[in-house]
């Protein structure tokens, strides 16, 4: 039986490695924004989006390093920490604390938070770039390109950008099923599914099965944000560390406020065990499985 | 003889369909974001780093079609264009008009703004990925990543963002020369070098004569921004379209006001002349060259 706790914290030890090593050091003239991207990747979150890139490439290609697969899994986390960084800017949301820590504009200033954010941004794309093999390897290539399309894609005004662009003009608007599911899918589901994808890919996945674990990343990712909502509804303040009630108080529309709490709990279930079987169906590893349970029927 | 001007406007022309071709349509729930992500392009300028990427490519593959070189010229613009939008900010430059028009957070709000410069520089990317032919063409795809590599280098925090970042940091300071010849080779050179870099990477030149370009580019880039720092004091503002003598209002350092007009006028010459002279050892076009001389010795 293995520990699945121990084995979280191992592989969030491992990818924290990852990116301090991929990450440029806080040194030289531009010291202070180098400083504003470590310190916002640093305060930053699970790890999930490289945690399940790497478990889906290894479900791929078992007996292969790592080496290919980790500029992407610290390209995709620099990715999501931007995306948070823009986020969370006075402009936007306005938020000045993030997992109890100050949020980058409001411990470096506004400007340097937009430049570190596109920094960062540009800077996962350099990160990606370092897995070419420079011809080397001629099949790593084709789908290192593959890839990168993948994470453009995914990352941008048809992917996440687009649904954080409808979130944003929709504030304060009651919204339909529809609209919904669209910034979910975007917002949320896009950059899951563009790890789950680039780990398929640079294991050498067929197209059908990229298929899959596209309908898989976009499950659990709709798990998950439906399961926020009814967190946000129902959740405990100190095991959640932040704040519930929020979306009430601001009379938003989510899932739960359409569907109600009991067909929203039955849906993040079914969403959730569909996902566990299209997982055992690319031989995902029991840890990647325990994993979409723990995301998506979660307390916190 | 050739007409230099006719040519300009005939080369900007074919560059504004690539554009139009590669942007996408202002459709969709996106719509609003969509719709400034063009405005901003549009309403931008002479279009000197796709026509520059172009010419150098033809320098070095004179028979070849530019479909291989048409996505990145796509996506240097969009490059250029997200770091302007950015710049313009109210939390940067506080910018409302830029060559005439209202500057994209002065028409679309801050929050646009904002995620139509991402939107642009993630799209930047997804365009450049274009021109990979999926394994098709090897050799190509070898240049591609490589084309890639540079684009994202000369645009982060280590080219254009980094010059980006010293400049904003140091606004009201007096400046050393050290700091000034940062600025400018990252915030002006970079993205011109990448420009005729990437132009001569996917035109098959040697790791030689890509040095060779780099530094005509970075000549071209340091002559271009001393210029403008002389037109700031010496120009006419019916030519130039914009004010004059905002930098010896701002009490800015700029390389005039540590050497003077006179030596600025000649290092501006001395850069030129070398340019031009780097540009016939890669066998340029003449139109190359006239134009080296005519963004350099300029009166706006």
């Amino acid at each position: 039986m293995m520990n699945f706790n121990a084995e979280l914290v191992e592989r969030q030890e491992y990818i924290n490695r990852v990116l301090d090593a991929f990450l440029p050091a806080a040194e030289g003239r531009q010291k202070t924004v180098l400083e504003a991207m470590r310190y916002s990747v640093t305060i930053g979150g699970k790890r999930l989006r490289p945690m399940m890139m790497a478990e889906v490439y290894r479900s791929f290609a078992p007996r292969s390093e790592l080496s290919v697969v980790e500029p992407f899994m610290a390209a995709m986390e620099m990715l999501h920490t931007y995306s948070l960084v823009h986020d969370d800017l006075p402009a936007m949301d306005n938020d000045m604390y993030r997992r109890g820590q100050l949020t980058t504009h409001a411990k470096y200033g506004e400007d340097m938070a937009i430049l570190a954010g596109d920094a960062l941004l540009n800077f996962s794309f350099e990160t990606a770039c370092k897995a070419f093999s420079g011809g080397v390897k001629p099949e790593q290539d084709v789908r290192v390109a593959r890839a990168l399309q993948v994470f453009g894609q995914k990352a941008g005004i048809f992917g996440m950008i687009g649904g954080q662009v409808v979130d944003v003009e929709k504030t304060g608007q009651p919204l339909s099923e529809e609209e919904i599911r669209f910034i979910y899918e975007l917002k949320t589901c896009a950059l899951l599914e563009a790890s789950m994808m680039i780990g398929a890919i640079l294991g050498g996945a067929s197209e059908e099965e990229l298929k899959l674990v596209e309908r898989m990343a976009k499950n659990i990712g709709m798990a998950f944000q439906i399961q926020d909502d009814i967190l946000d509804l129902t959740g405990d303040e100190a095991k959640l560390g932040k704040p519930v009630g929020s979306d009430e108080k601001n009379e938003k529309t989510t899932y739960v406020t359409l569907h109600g709490l009991e067909a929203s709990s039955a849906e993040v279930k079914r969403l959730s065990a569909e996902a566990v079987e299209l997982a055992k169906q690319i031989n995902a590893s029991e840890f990647l499985q325990e994993l979409i349970t723990y995301l998506t029927v979660r307390e916190n």
